[in-house]
């Protein structure tokens, strides 16, 4: 098997399938962590220490850290909760059509519900329009909701930039990144880009699915999604889940370790499907600068699922469009956004690597892709 | 160690241990259920079949159920979605204030948006006033917020009668039935029922924490809480956990096998140390025709935490009320709405069964009380 598709998911590492396994054994973690007795205290103990090191690898405190359910349940928390709760901020959110379905239908939402929604152009490499940011922000604009690094091109957010903009506009403005794509494939420090909130998602970094990160950093007040019994601070009711807690951040930690090392390894490997996918007339719509670990490209002759199919027979897995969306929609509105030309959209595939992927998987890969062109060809 | 707090939280079973281990080895599983490709396909499949087999065991359809990841997120979702998605069936919740905070604090938020909230008086049996239901319910009354079995004193709902005076009332006033502390326990058919909402936690049934599961009943339309992908036929984003669905439905299906057996013995234990206590200068708070896997009991000359810190040298675990707000309430505001003496309620604990615990145990529960009594004495 060949799996080009760790934008959709990540298999879970074995480090963390080991660990889940012993902790189910383990008599001191299954209480509930709000329980006053010791095997309440022990739980909680562990949860805690499983925020301080997710915080660690992202320069922060760990009661800066919410754990969701899943990033969709920390954009949905991050973004109502910040517009809600800070309504003296401004009534504006400035945001891209590339971002994911869990931002877009927030902002919808909130749209309906009377916010204004500013969305900037995205040019064909995939970033928002920096002028036209500079132009629109203003004494209104509450919230800035970004992608560090798309899921369906790769493409990298000028983060750095879109901060000194909105600093020499607005101060007041919070920023919200989801970095779902990113984090375990670039070091992200938090502390240090000074943003408000941010969101991940621990089955794209080979932890479990069920379990994802709310970043808020301290002082930022944002009300609460999930409403009970109080866990967190407040900020996210329902018992709190150890099994996965640790998982997490067992596997964000094993990610940071050559984290450089796996960068340039599927540096190499991105670059060498580039040069060989041009010479098959395949076209890359990934950005030239995209983060390495995607790769979308277009296929002449093949619409999406053809090809998808077709590779799939050969035990090598790639992608459509974002799995989210998969079985909903037929063309990549990112792709739309970016304004890619729509008969190369329609036959766009995605491929995703993860640190465990190899340049023999590349070579594999194009000789299929040889294959099926050959068979393709003799029909 | 004696464990009598499991309305805290249970024990994930054996079982369940097994298979999450098996599940995260098996690479059947692991794909992302929205992917196209056949590790898409495997993983829907058998999301799918997990779905179906919990909805045997309440003897409803597998569409008519949503994978949450807990209870607290289905009382959320099922609440506010089912008010605000039908606003012309009325603008009048009634409840109690006996509900879990998840169901309270959504209907103080609601309350804060212009909703009518109606609070049922709760008698000394832990029911709500059917007298005062009949009279207040009307025309406009959209929504009743009931708990099947409440979590510190194990009384039992009126469920039936509650339906028929509501039928006779206004038929279409809907239904929500929070059935934590009973799945698992009592058989509960949803489709003999015909209520419209309905919400379980699988930790609770030794299931893992991070897994809960909302029932809408067919027909019924409500606001999803949780924006993105459109998963789950848009009712609930982000991307679907195949380990927390499959070990849902294991020890939902496990929990079924000689459950009117299982009561039985239970009882035995219930009889058993109620019985004893009051020959000790406990109060039992718990309703006589409480379900019998919830004890309330007050120990004279005990407060509440000063007894579980007693028992928890033991390692006998009980809880002093519901362990989610252990951490940030003094005094049980359900024994308080139940109109329990203000002294009896600063000394009740709470002791919690499941199918696993023995009369050995509550025996050794007894004699250690009677030290514990004792050890007072000669201070």
């Amino acid at each position: 098997m060949i799996y080009f598709d760790n934008s959709a998911t990540t298999k879970p590492l074995d480090e963390v399938a080991k660990l889940v396994s012993e902790d189910l054994q383990n008599d001191e973690l299954w209480g509930n962590p709000g329980s006053l007795h010791e095997l309440g205290t022990s739980a909680y103990k562990a949860y805690i220490k499983a925020k301080e090191d997710i915080a660690s690898c992202f320069s922060i405190r760990e009661q800066e850290l919410v754990f969701t359910s899943c990033a969709t349940e920390s954009a949905n928390t991050a973004i109502n909760g910040f517009l809600k709760r800070n309504k003296r901020n401004g009534r504006t959110i400035i945001s891209t059509k590339t971002e994911h379905r869990a931002t877009l239908s927030v902002l919808e939402k909130l749209s309906d519900e009377g916010f204004n929604v500013i969305y900037l152009n995205v040019g064909p490499d995939g970033k928002p329009d920096l002028e036209q940011l500079a132009s629109v922000i203003d004494g209104d604009t509450s919230l800035l909701c970004f992608t560090h690094v798309n899921n369906e091109t790769g493409a990298i957010l000028p983060l750095k930039e879109i901060i000194e903009i909105k600093n020499s506009k607005n101060r007041n403005t919070a920023i919200y990144i989801d970095f779902v794509q990113s984090a375990g494939k670039l070091k992200i420090d938090l502390r240090e880009l000074g943003i408000e909130l941010a969101s991940f998602s621990a089955h794209k970094f080979h932890g479990l699915k069920g379990s994802g990160l709310l970043y808020i950093k301290n002082g930022i007040r944002i009300d609460p999604f999930i409403l009970g019994g109080g866990q967190q601070n407040g900020m996210r009711s329902g018992t709190e889940s150890l099994y996965l807690s640790r998982s997490t951040a067992l596997a964000l930690k094993l990610s940071q370790t050559d984290i450089d090392e796996h960068l340039k390894i599927v540096s190499e490997i991105n670059s060498y499907l580039r040069s060989e996918l041009v010479k098959r007339k395949a076209t890359i719509l990934s950005p030239e600068d995209a983060l390495p670990y995607v790769l979308n490209v277009s296929f002449e002759g093949f619409e999406s699922e053809t090809m998808l199919h077709c590779l799939e027979r050969y035990n090598i897995y790639v992608s459509t469009i974002s799995a989210c969306s998969s079985k909903t929609k037929k063309i990549s509105y990112v792709l739309e956004a970016m304004g890619v030309d729509r008969k190369l959209a329609t036959n766009a595939v995605r491929l995703s690597f993860s640190r465990f992927n190899t340049m023999d998987e590349a070579k594999i890969f194009i000789e299929k892709i040889d294959e099926i062109y050959q068979l393709f060809a003799l029909r």
